[in-house]
């Protein structure tokens, strides 16, 4: 069967060789500061086997007809791409953030696109390779990271103009059987428990970066690639124990040293066919487009549970009816409805790609992740104003059960009768892993930051959205030209970038 | 045929009775002064009898079959509330704001589900009347005002607590044949020149207020109705005309002095029949619902206008593309498509009430007009920043034009040499129009409070927001709940208040 | 005596030229039109005349030792300039916004540093000039405006730059007997009813733009200067009079058309002599300066009255209590607050410039200026909030007042028993003269781009913070130095410039 | 002498009793998990001590002229609340963020001001008594906690209403030789590491709330003190050393169990002296105003370590001279000259207490703690915006100093040829300890609540606010009354409240 089980997926990774790098430590996949990392995966393979989901979690496979895990499923339709983003915002709920396994497939969805017009338009053949690889995702419930931040060194020059050549992740030999890879990326959140990692370019390239447009997929412990791993830990409890005290994340900063890619793993290679340069931004843009529209769906999430804890704790602190809390519930409920609403409208205005995978809208899904990242730090302001100090303040949790004291700090956690001590005790110490732990800070940058920050959102709308039809409202309005035309905003897909890219380099 | 010309429903209501009071003048509807918002009202029947906006503009009667206006038409299906939130808001691009019309229509749509569930719980009989009272909308193309707004008096006391009973507009006298109405309503948009008014309760009453438990019909100029008028103008030009310039609205204070309406026009009525006050409030709500969805439409069009108007003069200024004008324009176009997402993802998920009328999802409609209200004075703003002083300091057209001084105001307009000191001047005198007249505050103030401001959504969407479920995600993350159910947040229409309702009052 | 009363002002400029254009109309200062900006203008010269107001609104001159009005003063200690300050806001309460008057004797503040600085260094001559014109200023109670922002042309391009040359004012020729200029300057708040016009630079200049490196004072209806007028009236009422509507103002776009200047009142002049280019944009920075100290007077006044009506019309509508309006109107409180305590603090830092003028902290003055700035939009959405839709559609005030429906009019205006009808109408009325008119759309805009918009602070502020000695706190903090010193940011006055321009420019 | 070295008090407290729980251990005040906030104290101690601060760090007793620590003495002059200020925030940026130690010393000047006016209105005999425990405090350069958060119950019933009498910490007994008080108080910030704990009210208290106005002050580690500590670490470091890493706090829930206080440390007993009572709402405003003034040093201090981290990453990425990034830096820099400024000023519009303590302006300071505690989360935001993703997904330091990827590590570091990669990595762990750690969640929490949260400043202020004299703006403007009184706001400090309790208590 296509779809796998946790255990299946766990026992094959464990496997794997030693690469992950952790404080000193060369260690495998079973080494215990992943264990925060492997139970959100493991929520994604839970609910793939639980029928109950099956509806939201599992889809047909467009090349096999079998239905396979929906986070190795390429979006044919605007249902998948419904499917795809309640399902994020509903495991989301369920690991209190992030469910983290969407940027394998984001990337994907991106290279199915851009390695089918590639070849439309270059004559090359790497779609079918690309295929190739996606039948053994399928067939394998493959779980992989997309690696596509590169180490950049000076922000303000190119990738060939940087001092050390190697600060954008580069082609040094391209031979028949397959290219090798120098440099590094960063940000891969993941990684460190992936079966895969799919990596892609950063930026558009100009004709003097042709090394720096490569795009390949290779198994996570291949030879030559090093992680270095930093987890991020909540507080682990002694007594009460809480979905939320489990989970964790795993970053890794990856090291490609010098590493052999064999052909049929390569979608991108710009060294040995400079024609295939300029795809390397189309596939920057086409990823993060994708991850943003996910973001539609994890990010109404994130907002939900911190809105979930502040109306808990307004409760338990006995204020939840004053109009204060409500405003600021309101507030947090409107961002979460209206990420989510403009990623569903992101989809029913998507367009079909030539490669028969769907196209959000682009606009929307940016104006949607744009919100999200603006408010995020927001939410968490608005959490710990309507906890109080104590989320910050809570004894450890071995006072409330030791002889000496534990009598006492129970009696003295008391707020309203009808809420039991423990309940109490439990509802703060969530919020602390929430709001005041190592991974509240892990989850604001990223929720910040992930898939673009709203400053990329914003350059990446404006590139695309048409000012000067937007103009011609005023101009009109204004008596400076004599006709409106029914202006309606058409969606904005990479149809546009497309053409003009069969513009520049198509072949007549 | 159905759909009418601007002249025939001009002709139509130049001919009512003189009840219109401006500042001291008993006038009728063809005072210059209602020129502004006449031409407005003109857009609507121009564009509906316009073969390239029929699509648009016009639907087929759910009663008739006949081809109407989408201005009298009741929502039937989830297309329906898509084309008419389209249609508002590339009808307001054409008139730089509120197309002003939909009021009446939206309290017809609310009318419509609330007389026939009214109908189904009590056995009365009021549905049909409403019916009637729509096809004679339908047939004459109808343009109407929602009278919502009492004068309320002291607002933290209810209608019958009032020192002067009548500051809420209530039923002092109750026949067969029909109601005496005495009272006051306000911030009546449109009402100097619409053919009617459609009279409706503004809070839920308790059956202490069961005199004020009314809605119904009369025409404009009926016998006992006063409308102390307020227009707002724009500045008039002698030189360089454009489309708007003559943009106004007219404002009125209605009073009833003792007005009696016939039976077959009354949609609500409390006093006799006590069982009927609950009512009130469902339709409060339901037009409010309605009118919200519609700001979904406007609101995003006015967003539209003023960055229109931004992107413009920055342009003009030269200043286009640098970063902080292009943070501020993208930050303008993701309001504008937030909150049209919303609207449209409120038809989506609309519901079909028992009548038949579609209700579109409230958490939404209020998360998006709520966004819309918040944002109104920062996009103003937005566009005093971009244009700089000069809109706020141009001299008058007349020295542009004259001898002594054309030559060399125009001389130093000058910014840009492809841009025509005519063109400088239009663009700096529209926004001026736009952001520094009278009618420049009142779409401030409408576009805050119109609709109901954004503390009333915050109202409105906590008052029907399921917080429970929402807090059961917290309640499972902490450990205090073993399960977390899969939420997803339901369609919110008013089918939740109809069954308590049903429980409160309905028969067995 | 120095001090004149407003009869001897209005006599005096009712005799000057007829050089003001309006709407065609060729006028002198007696033109009705001029009406609000004058009662403005009556405020300053009927309050020094006030021997309540003696201590604050008058000042011992530095020159003969002579009380004088403090409009025509120059700072000589910190009790000047918190005396200005002060000065400024109680007046600004009197007339419902800006008092106005502050520009001209800002500009000669800036004067009096750079002319004597620009001496020290160059050897030139022009203090003794300066001192000259400061006095007959103080002899005459002078009313200046001082014209500072050219029309500019194109922004992205220096003066020299221009397609035609005269987009920023410039001297055409320079004899010994003095100047010619040419040139148009906009923006000119008050210049129709001012004695003087104070000319000054509006940035830096290089030494390609020596011909624009020009400052000069000459009566405003001198032979050559035209000015295209643009005043904003308020709604002006009937019956119940009130201070609110006969306030306006009076913008001008004034036009040098080879305009003669005696030698003995030009300041500044890079044509004859290239070596005072540099002290163009130290003039037009120190002035920008003066002016932003006026506004950390001017805009507190502002927010208050603002927030004044705010709680005026809270109480009226009934809802002063509740939490949500008192959220409100402490934001707007706090706002007032501390822009003036950062003018406050701005004077007690100031400095003494070597010509005896004190000039206060820059960092700070910025700060309250830019806060005040970006929160003034929002203060007008509080007032729209709190007082509802009424104050942008009442009646004209003659419907209260006739026959036929002052009775029912007064009737239901009426919410608190103990609130006439006259005075609710006064409030609403009140309120739509600050927020619903074409007044209100200038006091906008003016409260965002007078004395520069906050994009313009931000500027100046990062030009002159200390980010270096900032950053050394993260470097000892992170490890990457051994010392942190004992960082306190030094008060930033021109100092610093001065010494750059010693460096650069200084005689050895 | 009576300034002490940090050896000196830390000698002493580690031979205090063990009554400190942390984990399930009983554990003196050395235990290593207290270093944190030891570091911190340490800095006070060793400032004291060093000739360069000198100046700053210590003032002249007005009980014995001796010179004393700052932390130890009683505002008597406006220059001793400046120096107060400025000690706090430069002291700060040597830490990193709240230097701690100023709510002991906050209570104490509060109770200098109340215990002698209490004595005054009661004829009482308490100041005597406070008096001399502040000797012991100056001689021995004391470090105190100031627990005043109980932990409250239900927080809409008063203390006498809550089902266990003992959830706001009461007199249970009332001797003459003194009082026996249980309870416990939260958010006891330092108390572990503390000499003294100086126990006072947390609101006020009606007559029937007798018992629990009580304040004293006790040795922390006095018969029946049980203190539950949570002490929050940063990332220690192996390789890299810096300051930031050694600071963190220790936080107490602080259980009195039936805790005897000789008489002579008793400051409040409304239990035998029930004239007492209203003077636990004055002691407890009072000492939030001290520990609010105290804010508006450390919290610019905060937003300028902020914004000096975010600054020197801008650097290292090379984004410096960006208009975004300059934009960000001048928001966060004017947040800290702002609330610096309204501190100043609430210094210079103090007011001498009959006791002859300061007590600095209400309103400003109020306003001052309130923008602060607005940005805080903003301010981490833009920390984070700036330093991208890399500050939350570092590898851990052993990766870069290993044989086996060290070199490869630092190689891919790299950003700016100018800066060591040991310093870049300096720098993102630097950030990484600021904004994603455990303590970063503690100082936002802090930042938000500590000295009162927003919402209580708002409410503080709004109830001492004169509202009425700001109104007869708005009424002078509209017309509704005659005259404008020359209204100029007074300085508000507890003058007001005291002469209202005056009125309401005082002896005739």
């Amino acid at each position: 069967m296509a779809i796998k089980t946790y255990d299946e997926y766990f026992n094959r990774i464990k496997k794997m060789r030693r690469n992950l790098y952790i404080a000193g430590d060369k260690v495998g996949r079973d080494d215990e500061r992943l264990q925060g990392q492997l139970r959100i995966f493991q929520e994604t393979y839970d609910r793939t086997n639980d029928p109950d989901w099956e509806n939201l979690c599992t889809a047909t496979s467009h090349l096999t007809g079998e239905k396979i895990s929906r986070f190795t499923h390429i979006h044919q339709s605007v249902d998948d791409l419904l499917k795809k983003q309640l399902m994020t915002r509903l495991l989301c709920h369920r690991v209190g953030g992030c469910i983290m396994r969407c940027m394998g497939i984001d990337a994907m969805n991106a290279l199915s696109v851009v390695t089918y017009e590639m070849d439309q338009m270059l004559g090359t053949d790497t779609n079918k390779n690309f295929l190739k690889y996606l039948r053994y995702w399928q067939d394998n419930d493959i779980s992989a990271n997309c690696a596509q931040t590169d180490t950049k060194g000076d922000r303000l020059k190119r990738p060939h103009e940087q001092v050390d050549p190697d600060l954008y992740l580069r082609i040094v030999e391209s031979r028949p059987d397959g290219i090798v890879v120098r440099g590094a990326k960063i940000d891969n959140t993941t990684a460190p428990v992936g079966d895969e990692i799919v990596a892609i370019p950063v930026r558009f390239m100009t004709d003097r970066d042709n090394d720096y447009a490569v795009a390949f997929a290779i198994p996570a412990d291949w030879e030559g690639v090093k992680m270095l791993v930093r987890p991020a830990y909540l507080h682990k409890t002694k007594y009460l124990h809480s979905p939320v005290e489990g989970i964790g994340d795993a970053e890794s900063f990856t090291i490609f040293d010098d590493v052999f890619v064999p052909r049929e793993r390569v979608f991108l290679d710009g060294k040995s066919d400079p024609r295939q340069t300029p795809f390397a931004g189309f596939l920057a843009l086409l990823f993060a487009h994708y991850h943003r529209h996910s973001y539609t769906g994890c990010k109404p999430a994130v907002s939900e549970v911190l809105a979930s804890a502040a109306a808990l704790v307004a409760e338990y602190n006995g204020i939840e009816r004053t109009t204060a809390v409500r405003d600021k519930l309101a507030h947090m409920i409107s961002t979460a409805e209206l990420v989510f609403a403009a990623g569903q409208m992101s989809a029913y205005r998507a367009e079909k790609s030539a490669s028969g995978t769907l196209v959000p809208d682009e606009i929307l899904t940016n104006a949607g992740r744009k919100l999200a990242g603006e408010e995020i730090y927001n939410e968490f302001k608005i959490v710990a104003d309507l906890a109080g100090g104590l989320c910050a303040t809570m004894p450890f949790e071995e006072e409330f059960f030791s002889e000496e004291t534990g009598k006492l700090a129970n009696k003295y956690l008391m707020r309203n009768p009808k809420i039991s001590a423990e309940n109490q005790q439990r509802c703060f110490r969530g919020i602390e892993n929430l709001i005041v732990s190592d991974l509240a800070g892990v989850m604001q940058v990223a929720g910040l930051h992930g898939g673009g920050s709203p400053q990329m959102e914003t350059i990446t709308m404006m590139g695309r959205y048409d000012l000067e039809s937007l103009k011609s409202i005023a101009k009109y309005l204004f008596g400076i030209e004599k006709e409106l035309p029914k202006y309606e905003r058409p969606p904005v897909t990479p149809r546009a970038m497309l053409e003009r890219f069969r513009a520049l380099y198509g072949k007549t």
